[in-house]
């Protein structure tokens, strides 16, 4: 049996609950009296939040800061989520050549604890991207690569012109499979920083068929409204990520976890006019 | 306790033992009969090549491709190594912004479970390479940064100037240090393909105080003899790394990996005239 794409399982869920917040869960130790409290309340958040999440984003670097335990958590994290039916972002940045870029793709992307989409570095180059996009059209998953990162030193070397070449890259990746599939929407979205408004609409128009995964919200310094250009006519195609905004709220209240990811998807809703 | 410096403890093991092979250990699942015989043959070629070994890069996509349990290898294997007194190079290409990439820096440069350097993909920016660079710095640790990878589709988005610039910041990240500590070599360290031997003596230029760590040979078509570029004077500064040759060498036999691992050696040091 194909399993379903995971741009169509995204979104749908994001119509049907009316959200466009990707939950960003990345817990940190220092935030925390114990681990044990710290895994507590990461899964509580998790289930707190699913009503208003679209999808779930953990960030690798903080559960591989916990070691092997941490590792374990992000398996249980992943378990929890599915049964919750929350797509799963896993927000690795990996990035390899060759047997070792199947290898990540075979990690992440297809083994019994994989997720259903993992973010990729092309630094590498374009021939590296496809062990990951071939395991994530074969699984129903995606990879999101990153185009244009949120931070203010990504000019460094995503300027002059290397962020325009990516993106070409991720729309000829998805293009083949948006011709055969009749879909809108492919297996190959991209990562463009929240931070870059008056950029959005070019980057929409240059991968039109690519899932947009916009960090940079809150913390970064963008707003809600600017965000618009980087969705489709019918408020899909992009999903806006939040994490420390959510998880940390109010001294680890899990219900203010809950209100603040209420409070962004309506902020959200609100900027896209739906 | 200042901890010794990585490269004063990866050229003195160079000079004592007189090699500069990096042992690259991937373990492939699929060239075992079992979990077991992977795990007993990675740890019995790292026994064995470490008599010819300046340090040892396991590959983490391939560890990370068994699950928790590849791992566990990976500790376990980074344990044997420090009980032999060999450097470790975790290679993962980590890379991402802020307080992220200081958690990627915890986990890997600073843990129990560190090793005693990590690769650093560039992608987003230099500042993001900081905390990495830092925590290599406070423990007696090395970042090396990739400036121009192996891959014939390195200049997708490395062309153009792009490793130029970072081998730029890799010169000005180890500047400081060097200055201070009047050593020949600095923390910040550089992935250059041997790939590439016309342009080695200009990478050696360009950074003059880093650590080079060159794959490519064998297997991606390098040669030995024209590598003699990447490394200084006295035959040190770099080291070339081989993985599938030694560990993979003439159907998993103990044996074979270390005649493998010695005459790669010999050959680089032939090479090099030592």
């Amino acid at each position: 049996m194909t399993p379903t794409p995971f741009a169509q399982r995204l979104t749908e869920r994001s119509l049907t609950l009316g959200t466009r917040l990707c939950l960003g869960l990345d817990p940190r130790l220092d935030a925390y009296e114990s681990r044990d409290a710290l895994r507590q309340h990461t899964l509580a958040v998790l289930d707190g939040c699913a009503p208003y999440a679209a999808c779930v984003k953990p960030q690798f670097a903080f559960y591989e800061a916990l070691g092997l335990w941490g590792m374990q958590l992000l398996e249980d994290l992943c378990a929890a989520a599915r049964s919750l039916d929350l797509p799963i972002i896993l927000d690795g940045k990996r990035g390899d050549i060759g047997s070792t870029a199947a290898a990540y793709a075979q990690a992440w992307l297809m083994g019994d604890h994989a997720g259903d989409a993992l973010t990729v570095n092309p630094f590498l180059g374009a021939e590296t991207l496809t062990p990951f996009v071939e395991a994530a059209q074969a699984n129903g998953g995606a990879v999101f690569v990153l185009v244009k990162t949120s931070n203010p030193g990504q000019a460094d070397f995503q300027g002059e012109g290397v962020s325009e070449r990516v993106a070409q890259v991720v729309a000829r990746l998805g293009q083949d499979e948006v011709e055969r599939s009749g879909s809108e929407l492919s297996s190959v979205g991209a990562v463009v920083g929240a931070t870059h408004p008056q950029e959005l609409a070019q980057w929409r128009a240059a991968m039109p068929h690519a899932l947009l995964l916009l960090p940079g919200l809150g913390a970064q310094g963008a707003k809600a409204a600017d965000l618009a250009a980087a969705f489709l006519p019918d408020g899909t195609g992009a999903v806006v990520s939040a994490s420390r905004g959510i998880q940390y709220a109010h001294a680890l209240d899990v219900d203010a976890a809950g209100a603040a990811a209420k409070s962004f998807r309506d902020e959200l809703n609100a900027a896209l006019k739906l």
